[in-house]
């Protein structure tokens, strides 16, 4: 078991990775001081709701189980709803600690649940898919979707742990595996060229879910995510790195309709885009720009995006949550393995789309 | 104009006290860097509404305006829901500042929508009633209500500014006003055996509502609420002061039905109940629940809570949110001025009860 630490004061909290941990009664029971709650969704309760359960009720801690219904399409408010009327059915109290078994709909919806339920109550996190262990689960952020939008209603809430069991990967559909890679790819590109070349080095070893290369990429993640949380919990300057390709991602997305693309594969055309405008804009060069065009390629991650015309996109954009009054503001690379965030004039972002945006 | 700070560290705010400040356009700009949504109920709107939005706009914020309905009843999710939406629908970003403009109901839900809008944006209470004054405008607590229990979901989030009009209070039925008066009465018996005697010598006035007495009764109140607050943001420790009378209350309000008896008045009641108690553990004596009994009368509230048997009492103060796990902490007083928080034996509640719920 590796492990490291979010450091936000009295907030910190250790993020724990390795095989078989959903069954490690002591290091559940030593984050979670009383009673505890299980979420989970309807596809991954078969597969270890069972056992992490049994795991907390052998070390003692009275634990009841929440399952709900699966995808993306559950994260709303009736879904948040049915938790809270559970919670509230069993007279779950303040000292409840809510447990978040499963990919990133229900460590969101959980964590937003946490954050609300009687005003707050302590959660674990507990990702299951390679995008939830290097992203959605670290750093705070927990949302439910409006009809209107995305992750609109929402609130920072840090968890007590975030305990990640690489096994746990087995059972994830290769698709979802990969889009989670893109979020990998990110943290290379924008912190860290080492971290970079490394997965330029391992990718084969990560596709075939080599156990020893997928610890040192979900921490090496993770690490990257924690310290730029720690940095800036609020994101007001460079949490927003994390966004790198998400502002055109989210557009395709939306464009094509939520689920139609993974989040991940959406990012990883964004990250394209993003690599794109940085040569345009005399950051990096055109060799900066292939080497990210074949690492996403050899991910299996598209690196084209769907074509709407520039119009549709920088409407798109502009509707995104980040954007302040209608500004844009796009994450950038200074070079390779160093993130900006600027905006860029509307001329150059369509010349950008109509290289990448030919899908 | 009077002022006090409430000392949170980064997230510090003023309260300011006096008449006509609705249409104090320069404080509220001051407090509301970039746009406002105005967030108010259908009994509020007339009278004031239009006030403060052309003086937000006077000062060059652009407003747009919601309008709920009115009443504990609308203090749910789908009210939640409609204010969401109308800031989504207003492509609302985060820089906007909501701004309520009503009494509890409106604070809390208002508070709530800030909290959660967009993972948080700023807001300012601007409480209309003696209670919202006094109570639940400041410390930011917010919260709606869950059909399985009242504040059931909620989030700690502190305002940037609370703007107190007292001349608002002019338009308060007599019943409503008087039951603000049971939490200002509350403050000296917890915090200010000083302010207790004041009270006792300017009753008359603040039933007259006097603009002076009105002004100090409130800013005192706010400001032994923002010292308890800034010691004890979350709870833990001596906030639970403010709650004296409040097991009790809770548990007439809830036995009656949310409604039959206003907030204030079922406090009033739960802090004899609690100056009983005190006074059978040795704390205090007959004569101080006598003076207790006889400011509570004074000021037209009541002094005996409704029958419905102990045990009835007992769990539904089982139920509240404060219980851990099933027992019960009183608010109690060591002495007049002066409170201490501790769990009691039901047969020396039932006891209490006996004497207290005669109603």
């Amino acid at each position: 078991m590796d492990e490291l630490r979010v450091e936000l004061g009295e907030r910190a909290y250790p993020i724990v990775v390795g095989p078989g941990l959903i069954d490690d009664a002591a290091r559940l029971r030593a984050s979670i001081p009383a009673s505890a709650a299980v979420v989970t969704s309807e596809r991954i309760a078969p597969l270890y709701l069972g056992r992490i359960s049994a795991a907390l009720r052998g070390a003692g801690v009275p634990t009841i189980e929440i399952v709900l219904p699966d995808g993306e399409s559950a994260k709303t408010a009736a879904t948040l709803e049915m938790v809270y009327s559970a919670l509230l059915e069993k007279r779950c109290d303040r000292k409840t600690t809510l447990v978040a078994l499963g990919g990133g709909v229900v460590g969101d919806l959980t964590g937003f649940a946490a954050a609300t339920y009687q005003r707050g109550v302590p959660y674990v996190q507990v990702p299951t898919t390679l995008l939830a262990q290097v992203d959605s689960s670290v750093g705070g952020k927990t949302a439910i979707n409006h009809p209107l939008g995305k992750n609109m209603i929402g609130a920072f809430h840090q968890p007590n742990l975030v305990l990640i069991d690489t096994a746990t990967l087995a059972s994830l559909p290769e698709r979802e595996y990969r889009s989670g890679l893109a979020e990998v790819i990110k943290y290379g590109l924008i912190d860290d060229l080492d971290f970079l070349a490394w997965l330029e080095g391992h990718l084969d070893a990560l596709l075939a879910r080599d156990a020893q290369a997928l610890t040192h990429a979900i921490l090496r993640s993770c690490s990257i995510k924690a310290r730029i949380v720690a940095a800036d919990e609020r994101e007001s300057g460079m949490r927003a790195w994390l966004n790198l390709g998400h502002t055109f991602g989210h557009a395709i997305e939306a464009g094509l309709g939520y689920g139609e693309w993974l989040h991940g594969e959406a990012v990883a055309a964004g990250m394209v885009a993003a690599a794109d405008l940085s040569a345009r804009l005399g950051y990096i060069g055109t060799a900066d720009v292939e080497r990210v065009v074949r690492l996403i390629a050899r991910a299996g991650l598209p690196v084209a995006a769907p074509n709407f015309g520039p119009d549709r996109y920088l409407g798109l954009m502009r509707g995104d949550k980040k954007s302040e009054a209608g500004a844009i503001r796009y994450v950038l690379l200074t070079r390779l393995g160093v993130a900006r965030v600027e905006p860029v004039a509307d001329a150059i972002v369509a010349a950008t789309l109509a290289t990448v945006a030919t899908g």
